[in-house]
């Protein structure tokens, strides 16, 4: 599925997007380390997993962009050529499932802190959702190696069963804690829910474009945006709105 | 627009002046951390926002550096001859780019961040400035990308509406807020929008050269140089004298 | 025991471990030492060993990647194809034991640490835990080294005994003691102490291997594999085990 | 001026002198940093001060060292020949100056910082030291860059006339206000303007030496050595002193 | 005196020994930074100092590391053969020297700043103990040096006058001021004394080696390692005993 070459256009402009996910990930990371104090100390878990989500995700950028860099190259003078796949080095996609086994259940862990629910009610959550969310991904992982669209088919659909699970944890069975919560963030939270949806469609979808026979570099360079803009979204943004709704429970809390 | 060639003395004042940005820019990043404790709780998001976008822009310039860096070569022993454009490396110009939608909406934050304005009146500003920083940016790039100077006109044309948008509400809007400003900061506030002024102007100007058939080595370095000036006293001194604001106004506030 | 040549697939599952591993250990220790506020100061300094333990276990896995990447090569287009071993570079395991040298005494002093025994006791096993793992650590190692299975076998007996000896301490002697943590942990501590035994079980495990004959490519890889999940349990998952332990007991003493 | 060859001694011997400026510089800045503490916190600021300005020298110093190492090379078994400059690649000079710029407005800020005078006093010296060094600085570089000795002679006469300003305000003018600082601190005060006129003397000597004819591969040597030395004093010595005197008026101010 | 070829074992055992070093250092000096809180204010300088000599040491050998590696090359595939030295670059020992010069004169201020005696006998010690080790270490190097068995008598002699004065001062002058030390720190202390004189004393002996004509590449290896296991001791594990030494002294003034 990678392209044997990218025209000097498409290779820069995915050589700068992800220098963005970098940029965007490690420095929003640093924002909220910065600022955890800024919240009362039963919001600060929520805070560090969310910083810690972004500093993952901007190590797994720093090697993607590095691994990019060297699997692509020209021979033209300032590089105003096209760009193909070198001997000996290789574009690592698989960096995308390590990192998602590690943040995606972090991101609920981040969510379902910040809503600083009953002991009781938070663990019964967090012990589903996060094996849930382990399961989605390393189901993903063998379709996505696999060059046969029976085989990615499949692995898609056993990976969505876990997918759809967290959905309705998220919008069926969470929708009732919500009342507890302070009016004024309630919308807030609502709003997040909803990035989360926005986002994470991103990656199913993406996963389905071979399928769909949508190939060749103009359809990869579109992935590869897709999954950085959606990264960005569903990590740097996402954790700073966990930031300001701890922000406004904290003033809601001890005013 | 890059130069083939760059002569010896051009070649080492770029190169110096690009690693003057890094310096300044990461120094006063760790600075304004450092000294975040000396200012009001209320005023240190403003400053955090200011050393955020000096160590993004510290990321970026590193980024350049070594573009530049990779691009240019001689095979004059001691580097003592002509610099020229090398196969398989190019200077990467749009680092800028990525840098100024991440900083230029975080400049804006910051100013209204350290005014401390009533919540509603700073939601509105926020609302307004930061989209329309943003699309300036996003509709300039195009342009940039584009060899024609016609694209390149129209292109810079829908940039500046969004920007004359920005120059209205600081100017005219703000101004009203600024008699609620304790009277010792409103000197060194007016100073500030001055400064970005003189600044933010540096970059449409350094845009529009090519179309005035302002080109060759000198000019590319002198932009080169004025970028990196403008960069400097944007982003490094405006967050210095955010500093010095949020100092004057937290003795205002708790002699 | 390093194999001639690897296929890609193995390659590159090798190759995301050690990264996954990496991220694991170098973000669990961030996370550590952000958290070390959230428990009270008697409990930090078993904290800040987990910290350090894992902190330790990232630069070991740094440096193993790097040595991994340079000692296997291909020379197929886009990586796709089998990579043998390089002139003039090594895939050193010998890092395996310089970190578990630093290591496993500190993972038995953290576990100790947490206990918050009285300082006797703590003490008193102390001086016999931390000589005893480092005495199996060093045992072990000329067998790793010896291509004979004869040496090989005497020494990892040799190593065997104070093994022994540290799992008599921790599950019989300890055991007294555990009656006076506070009710709340003491399942935790003893689903610790069963992590401790089922991870530290892989390796003695793994250095049978090539006795038994297990040996080849596959092998090889799946001992790296074995290892690595191995090392993230023992040193991530166990330091975040002993900060939640510190919570809770920080909870029990000062409610 | 950058002599053709270099022995293996004059060769080891720079390189070693810069990893020692490397080192003392850098871990000067963080026990600086570390000890921020300890101080009132009105003397923080100057103590800031100067651990960014011993920060920036080690960021300069890892740029110079690179380039040293770069520039200079043999062809001999254990490098133990001569080194030649290598095609390519220069010896970078002209870092020496860009550190400048940003430290020496710097240390004097320091000193006027650690005095804690009246606002008043503190803003009159700043206004006047701080542009007159960074001119002393700009005066003196085309001097440096032009190889003809008349030229170096003009400028450096120019140069001299804001570094006498410098010292004629330190020296006559600030004694003045010595009569208001603790008795017990004004002789650590003296040291330091000491310190401060021998070690900024050593700038405009070694300025001179090529126009007194000393040259060639000894006398580049001995100036790279008296430069490493002078900036060791003059930035980590210095701010070193910089702490005892805001340890001591802590003391003095605080009992 | 640097071997021409080493073995694998050689090779590798060397390079795992510096790795270890690196490690001991670096995470020694991050343990004692995040434990600065947990000793009173008083003893926290002679931490501070204990920590940055690690840092140093780990910066050192960060640099020794890659000068080894970078020194000693193999054409065997897998690295499985005999290493030599390399044309155009050398094993640097100097940076051993440059290492010595910074931390043996903070190893003695450490040990002085953690007795917290009373300001003059603390002041009149320093002014005596560190001019006479960087007098030590001065002179040491010339001998160390020149090829000339001679001449490093000499020097070594030489040398050994400010070594002997300073265990003079430690083992004679010091003991009187021991008295006044808490009961229960005093055991300690001493066992600190005794592990400076144990580990500093491989110093000069390991400078001896040449002049009995213990050479060869098994002696070299043994002295790195000798070298090595001295720095641990020498550095971390005594920046350790001085945590404990703190520890203890802190509880006694503040039970
Ligand atoms: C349902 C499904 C998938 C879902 C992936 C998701 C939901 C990934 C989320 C990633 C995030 C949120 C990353 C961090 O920002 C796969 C594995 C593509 C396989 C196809 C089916
Ligand atoms: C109006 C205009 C532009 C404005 C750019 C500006 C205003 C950039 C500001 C950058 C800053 C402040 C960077 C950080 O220091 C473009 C995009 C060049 C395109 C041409 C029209
Ligand atoms: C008994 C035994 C061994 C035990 C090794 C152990 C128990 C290692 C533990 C490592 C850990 C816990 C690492 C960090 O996570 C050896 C040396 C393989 C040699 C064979 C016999
Ligand atoms: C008078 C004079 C000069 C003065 C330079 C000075 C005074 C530099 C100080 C540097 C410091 C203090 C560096 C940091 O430690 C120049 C420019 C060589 C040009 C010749 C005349
Ligand atoms: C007496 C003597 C020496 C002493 C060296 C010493 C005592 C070095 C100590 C180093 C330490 C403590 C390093 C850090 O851990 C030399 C210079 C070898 C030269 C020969 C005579
Ligand atoms: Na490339
Ligand atoms: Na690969
Ligand atoms: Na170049
Ligand atoms: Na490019
Ligand atoms: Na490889
Ligand atoms: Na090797
Ligand atoms: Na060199
Ligand atoms: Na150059
Ligand atoms: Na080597
Ligand atoms: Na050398």
């Amino acid at each position: 599925m990678i392209p044997d070459s990218l025209t000097q256009i498409q290779y820069d402009t995915v050589y700068n997007v992800f220098s963005l996910v970098i940029a965007s990930q490690l420095f929003t990371s640093i924002f909220i380390i910065i600022s955890l104090k800024r919240v009362l100390p039963r919001y600060r878990q929520a805070m560090t997993v969310a910083a810690i989500v972004c500093a993952i995700a901007a190590y797994h950028y720093f090697r993607i962009f590095d691994s990019f860099k060297a699997a692509f190259v020209t021979e033209a003078i300032g590089g105003a050529g096209n760009y193909v796949q070198v001997a000996g080095e290789s574009f690592n996609e698989g960096y995308r499932y390590v990192d998602w086994l590690l943040t995606v259940p972090l991101l609920l862990l981040e969510l379902i802190a910040v809503l600083a629910l009953a002991r009781k009610v938070q663990t019964s959550l967090l012990y589903r959702l996060i094996p849930a969310s382990a399961l989605m991904i390393i189901l993903g992982y063998p379709g996505e190696l696999s060059g046969d669209n029976g085989v990615r088919g499949i692995f898609g659909l056993l990976s969505t069963i876990p997918f759809a699970y967290i959905l309705y944890v998220l919008f069926i069975e969470l929708t009732k804690s919500l009342d507890r919560q302070p009016r004024s963030v309630r919308r807030t939270i609502s709003q997040l829910r909803l990035l989360l949806l926005l986002t994470w469609g991103v990656y199913p979808i993406a996963y389905l474009l071979p399928m769909l026979g949508i190939d060749g570099s103009d359809a990869w360079v579109g992935k590869q945006i897709g999954y950085s803009v959606a990264d960005i979204l569903a990590k740097a943004l996402y954790g700073l709105i966990i930031y300001r709704i701890a922000r406004m429970k904290s003033f809601a809390d001890d005013p």
